[in-house]
């Protein structure tokens, strides 16, 4: 296909990204972080596409969170120099976080036992570089990190400077945020992230560690965030493209999610109230992530082409490559007539494990009727 | 890397396959198939890799089903000639399948409404090549589909017929033996499937058309099938690989489950009873589906290197690139000693969908520690 192909005229299921809403998200984030008086470091996870990342930094050069060391490499890649790979270290890993070092990359990677400390220390002992090191600090006890005020954190550190590896700082993630509805409760968690944070870097001080970085964020607490004294960055990553699950929680409206799929509609079961069509859970991922929240969105909130949604229709169930159309239990609404043929664009609740299922974007025009751009995005370890 | 490197040596999280357990599962099913007296065209949804599909065909040409369109292509590149795309029709699609049929494919296609008929008879008009017609029927009030007796089924061979398009017959899926437990009701449901494609097929033949292809299976229909008669081939796909739902089910043992994702241990929280990995849902996907089983495996149960369970270990948790290893809530089974940096197999709830998160397998060898091949897969639309 070549670039401004009708919407009509691609195949499906295709991820469509609206770049005008993203610009906005990402400049309603930068604007109240900026407010904050704090430096962003945005989260790609989500995104897993250089184009988009220069979107995000016209200089192209960071800083960057990853999940992944070959998020970090592609990235690099690209011309980005400032990656933090925030998943807990395998010491089996850290050959290859050198290796990103040694190409001029400023790493910091994340552990938080001392054994990860151990690792890199003897790691460091053949005087080659290294990446800096984060320590991941708990919060909110949703996974992994070291609670504020664990001695652990100072052996660690003193770990690390006994070895010659240099301790960037602290870093946490309130991940329980992603439990909130409706907003209620964001401004507490993100103070008690901001609390958490500040208090481990205060440990490392008292114990003479310098502690440069201290490190925040969720998209939920990002947002919710009224004062980040002590903080010096902010992470996040879905807010780029926001989702359902984010507009349950309270953190945007659907009018803000910037990525839906397109599908076809293949069938009908009038006897059932349902309308089939070639998105099911392989374009929609297998999250389920409004499931329990007071509006269920089955596996998504299925829009009319120019993106307004239809009353209550959600895909209730999906197989691989079946997606079921219904209109929610209880609303009261009916089906729309959407002949077999018929378009609809899809919002997902996730948009990281959504648009994950996706090797590109197919970016819309001002018009949102056609494409203007392919973006690849990558995948795998 | 390069072959045989040992498990202990590649990256994580990896997709491992064990060829010995999936040879076996399929001279299973090929075995009472061939008993039954009828052909098997297997999915290779599930596997969506040429080199499996070859092992599934030494002579390399099918017959196969696909999910997919892209699949076909794939397939076909790769010397299949013989293929099933069992997924209802989007009359945008019909160019994309006649390009195969043109290569030399013997493509079938399924409908299940008028409008796709009369889409593809007007196709037709033009006189150049069509795939045959499969004309959808529903057994078990799953998906898609017409019920056996439906007027619609003659209707749709009349259109083709005077639109010149062949039909091939009937094809039908019993989606609900997902929903049995343990085997419980399986025979019973192989028997509707039968009876429902062999009524269909009655309908068209009373009506004057051939309909030689009788399209029957689900992997637990088509290992609880007791009689076959009027069934012409049986199609399944998950039965190569097997995974904790089709235990649950009752239609493999664990020993069957050819496909886990190793991972590596990145940190503790001793005071949850938590493991953390880096297996999250990226490399398990979202799949939930031992949710609602007796047995809820989380996003997968949990294996030393060996392949060995361990005791109610299961991945209860999972983000991104996190996955969080606990006991089975009630089993008072204890947390394995497990450091940082050890390596675990990870069964998983869904094969399909744990696959599709993978670009390659890593083929085991023999002694099952070192892998032996990487074979790439496929994916996308």
């Amino acid at each position: 296909m070549t670039a401004a192909t009708p919407l009509t005229g691609i195949e499906t299921p295709a991820l469509l990204l609206d770049l005008a809403t993203f610009d906005r998200n990402v400049a309603r984030l930068r604007r109240h972080l900026d407010a904050l008086g704090v430096s962003f470091r945005p989260h790609v996870k989500t995104a897993k596409s250089i184009d988009l990342a220069r979107r995000l930094f016209p200089d192209g050069t960071g800083p960057i969170t990853v999940s992944t060391l070959a998020e970090a490499e592609y990235f690099a890649d690209g011309g980005i120099t400032d990656i933090t790979y925030a998943v807990g270290l395998a010491p089996e890993k850290i050959a290859r976080a050198r290796a990103l070092v040694a190409r001029g990359v400023s790493l910091g990677v994340l552990i938080d036992s001392i054994e990860q400390a151990h690792a890199l220390a003897d790691a460091a002992a053949d005087g080659a570089a290294m990446p800096g090191v984060l320590i991941e600090i708990d919060c909110d006890g949703h996974r992994g990190g070291l609670l504020p005020h664990d001695a652990t954190i100072v052996a660690i550190a003193d770990r690390l400077r006994a070895g010659g590896v240099a301790l960037l700082g602290v870093l946490t993630h309130a991940g329980e945020s992603y439990n909130a509805r409706g907003g209620v409760g964001l401004p507490e968690m993100a103070e008690a992230e901001r609390a958490a944070a500040v208090a481990a870097a205060g440990l490392l001080r008292d114990a003479g560690h310098a502690c440069p970085v201290v490190s925040v964020g969720s998209t939920p607490t990002a947002h919710f965030a009224r004062d980040l004294t002590g903080v010096t960055e902010v992470r996040a990553g879905v807010f780029m493209f926001f989702d359902l699950v984010m507009r349950g929680i309270g953190v945007c409206t659907l009018d803000d999610i910037a990525v839906s799929v397109l599908a076809t509609v293949i069938g009908h079961r009038a006897d059932k109230g349902w309308i089939l069509t070639d998105a099911g859970w392989m374009a929609m991922s297998r999250d389920r992530g409004t499931q329990k929240h007071p509006v269920d969105q089955g596996y998504g909130l299925v829009c009319a082409m120019d993106g307004t949604p239809f009353p209550d229709l959600i895909v209730g169930d999906a197989s691989q490559e079946h997606g079921i159309l219904t209109v929610r239990p209880g609303s009261g609404a009916t089906l729309p007539d959407l002949p077999v043929g018929s378009r609809v664009r899809i919002l997902p609740n996730h948009a990281c494990a959504t648009s994950a299922q996706h090797d590109r974007y197919h970016v819309l025009d001002d018009g949102g009727t056609r494409v203007a751009a392919i973006l690849p995005r990558i995948r795998g370890w």
